[in-house]
């Protein structure tokens, strides 16, 4: 009676046997690959990611308006180096991508290093890690290398070869859709943009896609809609082509930098009261509260889902958090920085996440005239007297006490301080005896 | 003028010179009787109690079907022990009526130790103490017993002897109720149901006895009910009769564990922002203030009142909250933890509490472009200049402020954070001077 | 683009070159006069402010009922003393104004020190200060003293002489208005009746004098009304003849103690929720914010505008807290209290509130759906992948992700937690560029 027996709903909770290895093997393959907002590597990775879920490439030809946008060219990279004069590479593409500025133009030249400096970007407090950088909507070229070896450059001449393209062809998203048993939406999106850096973003495209593989094999209440799209104008190319969708999405979160120790850390959507917001306060990670942070409007895409003409109820759900980490956006967000264990407890928290989503009822005490009799129903200790009580009476206790038609399982949940899954497994116990009748599926609540 | 004379209304404000002597002669009167949720002990204690007060004592049948539950049989009990095969009595009831689980059905056997074990209940943690047990739901029998003597007993045979009932006849109930000038009600109830616990409920018991009896010889607005009642089906049955009077009822608590030197301590109504609740903010008990505790829907019969089905503006008082103290339901909740001083201070806090429902009321400024000139009225130093004011002056000064017909006394002393009583003087001086009126008493509020 | 550029918009933000100087010659100009409720020291003191800014001379007669007071006769002094009977001079109104109770009522009569001590009053805890002290509204007289030289007094007969007028003459109060485009108004106050206390309230008078003169010389949106009157009395005199107004009025200040090191303290208006209670947490003087506290219906004139009847959005701005530090209403409370930078940084601060009052308005995201392409306005970064982002940035994001048409840039401000003149700049800038449109100026909302 004092232990809490878990709800047996056909679930699948754990994913494959070895799910942080086999999301840490997915994150090892997406990483090598040099993405950007548009190009081959987007195709790359959405064709590794295809082997696990189905899912639909879309094309947006270079040059077409999407709101105050206009979609890029395409930008494909073959090689690019730095050679001194005597001919030795100094930097080079095909040691790591994230020495290449990201949509850096086509350059042939020798040049004094005193022209090149304003080319070299370096991060001078960690002089091992080369940064990221990307210069994407202005015409520009740049390398990102080791401060330390910035330092070590000698003067005198040096070769800059970027063999890259710049045009038109078109920009590559991916979008999966399982729908539901009901005409309501959950909208989960990772960027797909970065080149290689593990967190930023391969553990966000590895988790939601192995976890669109598992709500693939079942039967949900909510649609699901997975996107994976180049940052800011892939979310608007996607937000353009589906206004009409919109009034659809209950609930949606971004998922980026989900694979390291730290957090996890929840930015609220802009409405800040939204339920995914207060779904945020029942789940851990790891056995960690979520720090909880309110809406600001930098960030990943939640920007765009959270702008005055949309104001979804978008939230950003991530381990550390973005600028906060020392590896971030540097060669040191790498796989040793995303670990297995990490990729599958975040997992299991998204998870969570979507059991209350899927699960939450308006129970209705049928019997609400005092309390009903548990102990004739086996779900009250017969003898009296005990100091305390155990969680599962106190869990019986809440929902017959909240269940007047105005609460939600979640609502009550976080009014009792007990976990969510305590309160279904009570609430479901209470119906099945009959004390309790369904006022609503929260999927219908406009809260 | 820098002192608050207190209100002379005509209250008895301390009951009788030895108000603690009294209220811990009465409660050791109460103290040895064998109480349980029916039987002769719950008559015996009511008829105690109608020594102070007139009391309606209510009978009802068993088998009487109360909304989930059904009344119970009568228990008797006549004597129980276990002995030794050499006839020494190592467990008699005779002892202490906390030794024989409440509600034990007869027995009158022999049986060796081994199986008598599963009807023994000790505390090892505690072990001189004996602990409190009931199975009134549940056909049972047991005896409790200090652990320190249930190891030493030896294997072999005992026998086992409860001369006991369990019979048609009917629960007990007490109740008085005291007719005010207004039809609206305030409700004080005590359980009655537990055996030789000073604390629990003795105490209660004797705090609304004297209580009742100290309001019946005076006028009140309010109409003051006071139950006596067996927990949970007392209430219940209660409940089942009076469903037409609930709507009349503004105010109530359930007040138990009120004679011991913690607290105090009070949960909150299941609305959470009853006027019962904000007077709770306003009170002091031994100098100290009340500790606020949220609603949860485990305790005494607050649970019942606060069930969705009535939901009424009930809140629990006590010193020390029930299973948080180490005497609690043990034979440690004795005479001696039960002192007459904490309870004289119980007893003062509930008056002052009804202070604050009775002289409640909602002050209209009659004079509200700026400040009238108190100084005319004796009201304000004639003299000009110092660093600060008095508590007197400043309480003058919020009532006239707040005197918009939107706040009750209660209120200003909230907001002021001046003492109720501070305030219902100045404001009472303000209206003898024609510059407050009287919006409405705040018994005709709804809150 | 890392740095924010102020706002040009042609206000006049610090006044003359020397402002805290020419604040600091205002206030020891006002200093020596010896001011009262009425009388010839307010007189000259208005006679004073007008060498800065035409202020409106109003004369209400003595006898003048006005709601629950009527004014009290014009109080004339000319001298006063305390002498031995051997002709030392031990008391004299000619070194200290403070030394005469206001108000005093005329004597010259001998009297032993015995009877003399009734009219004497001291500061035992601080024996070198002579206090301020006052007999508004009951006849009487006294003088004020340091408490070292009254333990001097050797027993004995004293010679006191008070040569004072009380007789029917009027109340002085000045009155500024400079109309604005539109009709609503700000009203900011000083009191002008107390005698020689530098920060109390010379330097009230001096900075609202000096604001007048600098508002005058340039367009305001709102109309500035203000207000030099003697406490109590003389603000119920402007209340009871312009109740017409008093619906025009959307934001007002009292200015008291503005000139001493501390602070700043706002205590809110009685709403407590007006935009000049948010406004004050956006400014900051001399670095820094503002220390906030609920309303109290005790202090300075707010006591008037903020009682029931009128309810109007008035706070209290100062330094330190009237009543909080050691000099006030003492000998102490003199021109080396108050400074010229103290002085010069609570004028600036008032400018600031003032700009925020003038220049808010609620902007309307004219490309709310997702967010413009700033890079291509100039107004982001051209290389991305930075850590972190400029405060500018986020000020261009904060205001087109608020710009819904609820949302003041106040408002913004308080949300995104930066400046409030960078939310204007960067609104300005958005404007400028076509994204934002005007929703409506903050001068027509009602908040």
């Amino acid at each position: 009676m004092n232990e809490v027996p878990r709800v047996d709903d056909g679930i699948v909770r754990e994913g494959p046997a070895d799910l942080g290895g086999e999301l840490h093997a997915l994150v090892s393959r997406l990483f090598p690959i040099c993405r950007s907002i548009t190009g081959e590597g987007v195709r790359e990775t959405l064709a590794i990611l295809s082997e696990h879920i189905d899912i639909a490439v879309r094309e947006v030809p270079s040059g077409t308006p999407v709101f105050d946008w206009t979609v890029p060219q395409e930008w494909t990279v073959r090689n690019a180096h730095i050679r001194t004069a005597s001919g030795r590479v100094v930097v080079d593409f095909a040691q790591s991508n994230l020495h290449l500025v990201s949509y850096s133009e086509p350059v042939a030249r020798r040049m004094p290093l005193s022209e090149l400096r304003a080319h070299l970007h370096t991060l001078p407090d960690q002089p091992d890690l080369i940064p990221y950088r990307t210069s994407y909507y202005r015409r520009d070229w740049g390398f990102c290398m080791r401060h330390r070896d910035y330092l070590a450059l000698e003067e005198g001449d040096y070769d800059v070869f970027i063999d890259t393209t710049l045009a038109d062809g078109s920009l590559t998203y991916g979008e999966v859709f399982l729908p539901g048993t009901t005409e309501r939406e959950v909208l989960l999106t990772a960027h797909i943009c970065h080149p290689s850096l593990a967190n930023d973003n391969c553990s966000g495209l590895a988790v939601l896609t192995l976890l669109a593989r598992m709500l693939a094999g079942r039967q949900n209440r909510y649609g699901y809609r997975f996107l994976f799209a180049p940052g800011t104008i892939g979310a608007l190319c996607w937000l353009a082509g589906n206004e009409d969708r919109l009034a659809g999405i209950d609930h949606s979160l971004v998922v980026s930098c989900i694979g390291d120790a730290g957090g996890p850390v929840y930015k609220r959507s802009r409405r800040g009261d939204a339920m995914i917001d207060r779904v945020m306060e029942s789940v851990r990670c790891a056995g960690r509260k979520v720090t909880m942070l309110d809406f600001s409007p930098y960030g990943y895409d939640e920007r765009q889902f959270c702008s005055p003409g949309f104001n979804l109820p978008v939230g950003l759900l991530q381990r550390s958090a973005f600028g906060t980490f020392p590896e971030y956006h540097t060669s040191a967000d790498n796989l040793d920085l995303v670990r297995p264990d990490h990729l599958a407890s975040s997992f299991r928290m998204i998870t969570d996440i979507i059991d209350i989503l899927e699960t939450d009822w308006v129970p209705l005490n049928l019997s609400p005239k005092g309390e009903p009799q548990l102990g004739r129903r086996g779900l009250y200790s017969a003898t009296g007297g005990h100091k305390t009580t155990s969680d599962i009476t106190m869990a019986y206790l809440w929902v017959l006490n909240l269940a007047d038609g105005s609460h939600g399982l979640l609502d009550i949940a976080s009014r009792s301080g007990l976990p969510f899954a305590d309160i279904a497994y009570a609430a479901d116990r209470l119906k099945q005896c009959g004390l309790l009748g369904k006022a609503e599926d929260s999927v219908n609540r406009q809260t």
